[in-house]
């Protein structure tokens, strides 16, 4: 099976569905995945989203409207609903789905959808508002299966039966005490297991992981890829239990953690919208354009400092690009591991200086067989040997300062607690460019004038 | 709580009793989970390690080779080890992560541990071995709980509680028939849920999404993160059902998909191990990088094509490389953001369509602003207004063909069926490169010369 792509058959049978019946439109929509019909949405207007959303049963709605890309901006089909509809749908929600909708919502615009709820929902979903978004508490679903330490057997499995009536999935079972204060897990294996005459005290795990509400979700990701988790619970200060983080809400965080490093270290500002227009790229990209125009004209002045060289030697000017342009390739290489690796893993400082001694090593090997080339080229085409010297050492210093700037500028930044991913290529070809233009003028003026 | 990281106290302490007695240095191991075990253990040499898996229990042994990061090498830990602690070892481990590990080994290795260790267990491996290790087959995992169609609920009950008895976790029931043909899936809560003379027959749900074993790994992500699911079956041709992948398993074939695309577009083998050493690490971007000469050379033939444009007017010599590394720049913000948005999702003819004419406006819009500060430069710093018109000019076209190549490139590729991460920055910058030399110089040859 393929993962759902829309193509123009689907696309055609819902938009001619509805311009049928209700009923008509039902059936086709009964052929779908809520996920699919989630992708479909993203091609229709705000009318024939609107009435799809009212002829769905409320439960495959809510899950419509919670599958959306966030890109597409569900919480405005929310919002524009029927508000009886629009209530009976966020009821139906996970209060964390919920959350993330309600959120991007104007204030008055979130106060009037809670204002028109169940009370209890209102109230729980406000509590969920107070936590940033990319912590563990704006992350979490406050909807947890949980048994008391006191219960037996018999109860617990009653209890969990109970509470379960609303959840889709449930993994892991969590001990409290009166106080709500999280003594453990369980799981229903081992409670279905157990002699029927068991306590939960005598089977509840009491070595676990848990989470503080305030904790960054990247980390919430590592523990539970390092653990391999299914979920994890989230406390508050006093482990009082607030909820759960399953992993499938991690492949979320660990997209948008992937993509934010893959912006970032290209010059992009990590919030551009992927699916944005152009006046969200151009607010993201040209701040980053103007920095470097600026550390450009630092390198462009390092070139009209060595005029006279240029004049008498004019076949330099072309050879110096290549030099620059080489050496910011290179250190775009090293830059990527290193980052990549410091966002898979904290290096302790033994490791970091060996990966800086990596890098000026892989960065004289590959300066000195670049440097062979022009040498090379410089011997057989421009007859000439010394200019290919010069070429030569150019080579190899660029490519180690190439090596050597990609790997440690992260590294340090890192160590100061900024995000080394913020050391974009654009900041490493500084050094690149300027050392790409200094060493071979630098060395023509000394060895060849 | 903090994702473990090691520090010189755990270490320390490790090491210290790495030279008491083996109750001493159990007791210290105590203290720590399997997986911060593992951590450990990358800094330990083979006897220290080889001492601890031996005082280990065996379930906890296993469970630290297992978590071992591959770049440490843990199937030679495991090779290494005293041949009766192995094969306990080995039957210990899931079927899926024993085959891992031995698919890493020379094949005279893998036969040498196969031959002794249970044979029902060998078989299973052996056939695990067969599939291709970035598909769903080489993914599964064959430990699947899976009960017969026939059942009634009693007997179901306990046929899940009898086959869980050797696994941790486990997440859904598989209904198949005699001929292990998947007939669909189940959940132990519905099971506890049902009336006590309910059959297994009347619980199964018959839609559900399932994998052939072929599939690449890289879809079996986007499957489960797409239909949120928490594990998915795999089968044969003959919807025989052959294993089973949760989600855990992805969170790992996210973080290697994440590595490669981030690796290849900025010009490194996608194979270049983070941690390697210097000599993987050239040989993964020297070719690269020669790639990256040719294409260097290539632009500065332009560049001595305008020898007389050079010698005339020598201070274009330093504008042309400004244009040429800011086209670079603009091309990997434009490449950075297609690529991961085609790796997210794939574009229809039409959303491809937007997608180049946006960065065809973005790069107008941010080289008009960036030209206009290159001709401010050049009116106030070299006083001359048509240079300036010249830069200007040549700043915006080249910012233009960056949006148009970045944008482009990834989706062409993409459309014949070759990965766009290879549209690497190298790739993108020949065009930027080559027109920041062209432009500039073409047009001061036509208006100021």
């Amino acid at each position: 099976m393929q993962s759902f792509e829309i193509n123009k058959e689907d696309l055609l049978r819902v938009t001619t569905a509805l311009e049928g019946t209700d009923d008509e439109l039902r059936k086709v929509l009964e052929d779908y995945h809520a996920s699919e019909i989630a992708i479909i949405f993203e091609k229709l207007d705000q009318e024939g989203r609107e009435r799809i959303i009212n002829v769905l049963p409320v439960e495959v709605a809510s899950e419509v409207i919670s599958e959306m890309d966030e890109e597409h901006h569900p919480e405005d089909i929310l919002f524009n609903l029927d508000p009886e509809k629009r209530s009976e749908i966020i009821e139906e929600l996970d209060y964390d789905d919920a959350t993330d909708l309600i959120s991007q919502l104007e204030e008055h615009e979130q106060h009037e959808i809670l204002e028109n709820i169940d009370h209890e929902d209102a109230t729980e979903i406000r509590s969920l508002l107070s936590y940033a978004e990319d912590t563990a508490g704006g992350l979490m679903n406050t909807d947890v299966i949980q048994v008391n330490v006191a219960m037996d057997k018999k109860d617990a499995l009653e209890e969990i039966i109970r509470q379960s009536e609303e959840m889709e999935d449930f993994y892991t079972i969590y001990v409290v005490d009166d106080r709500e204060i999280l003594q453990g897990i369980i799981s229903v294996k081992d409670l279905i297991k157990a002699k029927a005459d068991a306590k939960v005290a005598d089977l509840v795990k009491t070595e676990y992981v848990y989470v503080k509400a305030d904790l960054d979700q990247e980390d919430v990701a590592k523990l539970i890829s390092q653990y391999n988790l299914s979920s994890i619970p989230v406390v508050d200060d006093y482990m009082r239990l607030l909820g759960r983080i399953t992993v499938d809400d991690i492949i979320d965080v660990m997209e948008e953690e992937n993509t934010e490093d893959i912006l970032k270290i290209s010059g992009v500002s990590e919030d551009e919208e992927l699916s944005g227009n152009w006046k969200d790229a151009v607010k993201s990209r040209l701040p980053w354009l103007i920095i470097n125009l600026g550390t450009a004209f630092l390198a462009a002045s390092i070139i009209r400092g060595f005029d006279s060289t240029v004049a008498k030697l004019s076949v330099i000017s072309a050879y110096m690009t290549i030099i620059a342009g080489m050496g910011g390739n290179a250190a775009t290489q090293a830059l990527a591991v290193t980052v990549r690796r410091i966002s898979l893993n904290d290096l302790n400082d033994k490791q970091a200086y060996n990966t800086v001694l990596k890098e000026f090593l892989v960065g004289m090997i590959n300066g000195c067989a670049n440097g062979i080339i022009v040498f090379c080229v410089a011997l057989f085409y421009d007859a000439n040997p010394m200019l290919g010297l010069v070429l030569f050492l150019a080579m190899t210093g660029n490519l180690i300062i190439a090596g050597l700037t990609g790997a440690s500028i992260p590294l340090v930044l890192k160590r100061v607690g900024i995000d080394p991913a913020v050391a974009s290529s654009i900041i490493i070809t500084t050094f690149t460019d300027c050392f790409g233009f200094l060493l071979p003028l630098w060395l023509a003026t000394k060895l060849l004038l």
